[in-house]
């Protein structure tokens, strides 16, 4: 034991250990993986894959899903094998990881500011092709900087606020005004529009998501129409997500599709609606936490060892997979309270699956994705660009 | 690049990377250092500290402050040097973590279930003194056999629900048919009441966390009396949070204190209010997030590049510490969007500090705390059980 220091100083990197080893190894059945654990059923992800590559058969999209919901460059590479163009990424350091781990496109669909991050995004640009997304003229005078000084070429596109009010320039003349400021600018090329309607995802009837994805395409259409009055060729246009990617894509005015979610879906997404008024059911929950049964102090009453710090519950608590009448009524760090309807079996050391409320940041907290068929572990992949927020 | 492998199967691990470096080193001012960034305010850290000491002085309470706020054994190292007499974990690997970085004691005051887990528990307490909680005799059973197959002794603390309706046994008989059972099982030693009132810890008035906390005495007292008919010896009991360690230090009920938040605080337990109706200000803000401004696409609006992965939003939004009249209304992955006053100066790259919602699952996003001090870094410490919820 090193001594205790009153003085808190300097660095002290020794007693880091990195990440945990994987709570399961290849071979396992599912009761014998460590808890909690970020559980992947491969039939159900492999049928969500097919699912969308029948359901953009003749549209003549591009697919580019984002790697933020999986931050795992074999899930990644699977996707690029079955006709992904490549990947979006939110920060520099998950295009770093993704291109580390095999992937020769990125687009960070998101802005990049500071100097040391447009210098790791220009280095990247030499190692593979990078596009990057602005909304701010002093913003692509950094970035033509930061690539002349690495020789590298940036694929820059110009996100458009189509509804969200979240980043974006307004649809119509401030895009043009950047799009020429970055036709002038050295070692960067304008490669199209970011028209991400990201509030429009969790709208919970197909009424609300139709008339926001048509309000995003007529702001993307007004945009696209001064630029061809201006003579500009037209632009790639690329956006979309899982609750309404088939809008998009039959909107004629978008090229490029850039899913996430739709790989595991989230008890979220379980929430929006179709025409019939019934949960949309196209993709199969495929990611689940599972947790074990750690207290069972009531009949009524059963304690779980996953709780905030095993996923994420800004959308809400997970939904109980394997339990009918189980409810998760509340979470603190490291317990997960499930409410039990009467005479419920349910020992203590049974394992539940839990199906998170948000698929995104439930990932981010895991180290390793532990892929599962017919009961048995199957595949073991790390989360590699978990914490990569930089 | 590897050749995409539609067939998923096997391990993957070569593309890991392990942690990124941190996003600052020593010397460097604030606006160097890389968002997002986990900020600890050493001035306001130490007089903390100071705060809880000088608060305990006289009571004969000993303190044994919970990591799982932390999650770091150079925190931990500071505690002890200044009177805590171990720490508190949630989880086997997060005590692993505290060994492995100096802590000599550690209670688990949680279940700990599952063979594989309870090997490790065992194991541990070979290097150093640890316990463990129970409220279940199976559970107190297979602890026994671990302990014997290790060669180790463990202390075993009843857990008594004294209120929180989480874990726990009811007080009273049952909790001494547990400790009868502790005390004729090989290899555990009899250690004492857990009495942790968890929801008593953001109760907002006073009178609500003084009548919560009364009850829990109670609840204390039953079981003791009922031990001391039974002429066992007065337990050890050991409980309080941050919230409403006052209360239990001067109840005569408990003898040790856990509480975590203190030395960090957050925005939710700025929200407990004092005698005098206002926010109880006992501890100061040491803990922040730093963000950059990274689009400013309307006068009234930024967007910060510190959402949902950089902290938790389980406890509500982060409060903006450095804006008069800045609101973040909402987060996505990796965007915070601020509500700004009219006239508020923000540029493009400005950085911003946000007070956490909730700390503890808010350090358990980062892989590195920034201590700084005069507006420099001078320490990074790794956030060593990031992750650490087997």
């Amino acid at each position: 034991m090193s001594e205790p220091a009153l003085q808190v100083s300097g660095t002290d990197f020794l007693e880091r250990t990195g990440p945990l080893p994987p709570p399961a190894s290849v071979g396992m059945t599912l009761d014998q993986v460590d808890t909690p654990a970020l559980l992947l059923d491969l039939d159900a992800f492999e049928d969500n894959l097919g699912r969308m590559e029948r359901s953009l058969e003749g549209t003549g999209m591009r697919l580019r899903p984002h790697a933020k919901s999986h931050k795992c460059p074999a899930i990644a590479r699977i996707q690029m094998a079955r006709g992904a163009v490549g990947v979006c990424c939110q920060k520099v350091s998950e295009a770093e990881a993704m291109v580390a781990g095999g992937v020769p496109d990125v687009l960070v669909s998101n802005q990049v500011v500071g100097a040391g991050k447009l210098a790791r995004l220009a280095q990247l640009a030499r190692r593979a092709r990078i596009g990057v997304c602005v909304d701010d003229p002093a913003n692509v005078e950094d970035l033509a900087l930061a690539a002349q000084a690495a020789g590298a070429t940036l694929d820059v596109l110009v996100e458009v606020d189509v509804g969200a009010s979240r980043c974006g320039v307004a649809p119509g003349e401030a895009a043009l005004g950047l799009i020429r400021l970055i036709a002038q600018s050295p070692g960067l090329r304008f490669a199209g529009l970011q028209a991400y309607q990201g509030s429009a995802q969790h709208l919970r009837t197909p009424h609300e998501r139709r008339e926001a994805i048509a309000q995003a395409v007529a702001k993307v259409r007004l945009t696209v129409d001064l630029m061809q009055r201006a003579g500009m060729p037209a632009p790639r246009v690329t956006g979309a997500g899982t609750g309404t990617y088939r809008l998009e894509a039959v909107s004629r005015a978008y090229q490029e599709l850039q899913p996430g979610s739709y790989i595991f879906m989230d008890a979220d997404y379980g929430r929006n609606l179709g025409e019939d008024g019934q949960p949309v059911r196209e993709f199969r929950n495929s990611l689940f936490v599972l947790s074990t049964v750690m207290s069972r102090p009531t009949a009524a009453r059963a304690v779980l060892d996953a709780g905030l710090k095993a996923h994420s519950i800004d959308s809400g608590m997970p939904v109980v997979a394997d339990l009918p009448g189980a409810v998760y009524t509340s979470a603190s760090d490291e317990h997960g309270v499930l409410s039990l309807p009467a005479g419920t079996d349910l020992e203590l050391g049974r394992k539940v699956r839990l199906i998170p409320g948000h698929c995104d940041p439930t990932v981010n907290m895991h180290d390793w994705i532990i892929g599962y068929r017919d009961g048995r572990v199957e595949a073991i992949w790390p989360v590699s660009a978990r914490g990569a927020f930089y």
